[in-house]
């Protein structure tokens, strides 16, 4: 089993959950007092330390910690030291370019970041990715169906398949289940829960790979849909438990923080809650 | 004519070429002495005061920079002030999201770093974009035919057009071109000069559409074929000097400056070899 999906299968058990916690912060929303990037990694402590026991996981998304400049991106730096080291901390940042500007991205989301997973986009074709896929420690989530509005555009497309047309998404996550890396366990997909039946159609048509699957919450993904059909059924995935699922909830624990007499009692409240939704021995 | 089009049209002029000027520090190929984030700025500063008498534009790829950490970014946030006012900033770190969080990136490229126009990915959908498209003064170039050798994967699929099959890319293209965007002179297209013949079927398709073209130089491109089909012929970029054609070259210039008993020689006079190629009036 791969180091990843490993780490994520232990703290999955000890959280008794499949929640992955977003930490998106965006300061307009954050209690008084934290309002500003120098208080920044004191509120990611904070949200971390109301939830950590019901977290499997935590995904940053690095674009809120870019708009707060180099002072955010130090604050990025301090997260991987806030959250417990058996953890697993998701970095979504979607990267993806040519392979030698890959490689820097690869140093930036690893080294840099301490990231144990990382979010990247398909376009460039996944072998351009191959700098993040050789991380034999870390693991790749491939964009595949996401969970916004906008994305049937070009996901939804019928491409030339091997029987007969099929959605450009499901050729995306053929491609990602041909990879080696996905026979290794380092290789899965972002698949919305926002996207109706399309989780379903995934799950079937590649059992082996492990989902992320954000649009929970504010974006009002489909819970029972998400956990009945987000597990992995075959491969590396399939045979740990929860078969691999990780399901990001953010502003659905974060919204409203600001206003609550307790901040911390308000995140725990809501992460509890979530972790009971996402309890991996309720299904 | 839009903000972001006149500026890089009278820059163009003054250069009399249609060079962009790829910024990408990798520390171990630098010269003595810069070998060091600290000495990141003052790189970036040498590499603009040796070249910017040849260069229409600059382009900064992000990741460079991201892969030494919020130092690095610090050293990010200079360069606008480091590059002439009057020449245009493309900030290179291909964009993407859902709408909150590319409300985020918007923050970060535009707002922290200054760039007048920056590169987007289509996989989320073009609408998913549109924090970045609203920028009046900015402009988003759009992957649609990448340099990268494993691009054909996805980019070359057939799927469904209006006459037929046509590749994902000229699908990208085609929705980039009926955005109102595109009226505006507010979005263009990365376009691989490795493509080969793609440029020239690109540019017969999208006629008004200004193209970002990388790939010249290390990526081994068609200068020739570039120049000859890269520049819009209609729209607002068609009536523009060059037809709003920006051509990438990074390596091909900075590449050997470590081993250059004068690095500023170096560098300008392969910025001014580079100009010479991309030259407009030679078109």
């Amino acid at each position: 089993m791969s180091g990843y999906l490993e780490r994520l299968a232990r703290s999955s058990i000890r959280a008794g959950s499949r929640l992955c916690i977003g930490i998106d912060p965006d300061l307009a929303t954050l209690p008084d007092g934290y309002r500003s990037v120098a208080r920044l990694a004191d509120w990611v402590r904070l949200l971390v330390d109301a939830t950590v026991g019901h977290a499997a996981a935590y995904k940053v998304n690095i674009a809120f910690f870019e708009a707060l400049g180099w002072e955010g991106m130090r604050a990025a730096e301090q997260v991987r030291g806030i959250v417990p080291a058996d953890v697993p901390l998701v970095v979504d940042a979607k990267r993806g370019d040519i392979g030698s500007t890959v490689a820097a991205q690869a140093r930036a989301l690893y080294d840099v970041l301490g990231a144990d997973a990382v979010t990247a986009s398909p376009y460039l074709g996944i072998g351009a990715l191959a700098p993040l896929l050789e991380r034999v420690d870390g693991f790749t989530y491939l964009l595949c169906r996401t969970s916004n509005p906008e994305s049937a555009e070009f996901q939804e497309l019928p491409v030339e398949g091997r029987a007969g047309g099929v959605p450009l998404y499901l050729r995306v996550a053929d491609a990602a289940a041909a990879r080696p890396e996905a026979r290794a366990g380092r290789i899965g997909l972002v698949v919305g829960a926002t996207a109706g039946d399309d989780l379903a159609v995934l799950r079937a048509r590649v059992p082996t790979l492990p989902f992320l699957v954000p649009g929970i919450g504010a974006q009002g993904g489909d819970v029972q849909a998400t956990v009945r059909h987000g597990g992995a059924r075959d491969g590396v995935a399939g045979g740990s438990v929860g078969g691999g699922l990780l399901v990001n909830v953010g502003r659905g624990i974060s919204d409203g923080v600001a206003d609550a007499a307790d901040p911390v009692a308000h995140l725990r409240a809501r992460a509890a809650e979530w972790g009971a939704h996402l309890a991996i021995l309720a299904r």
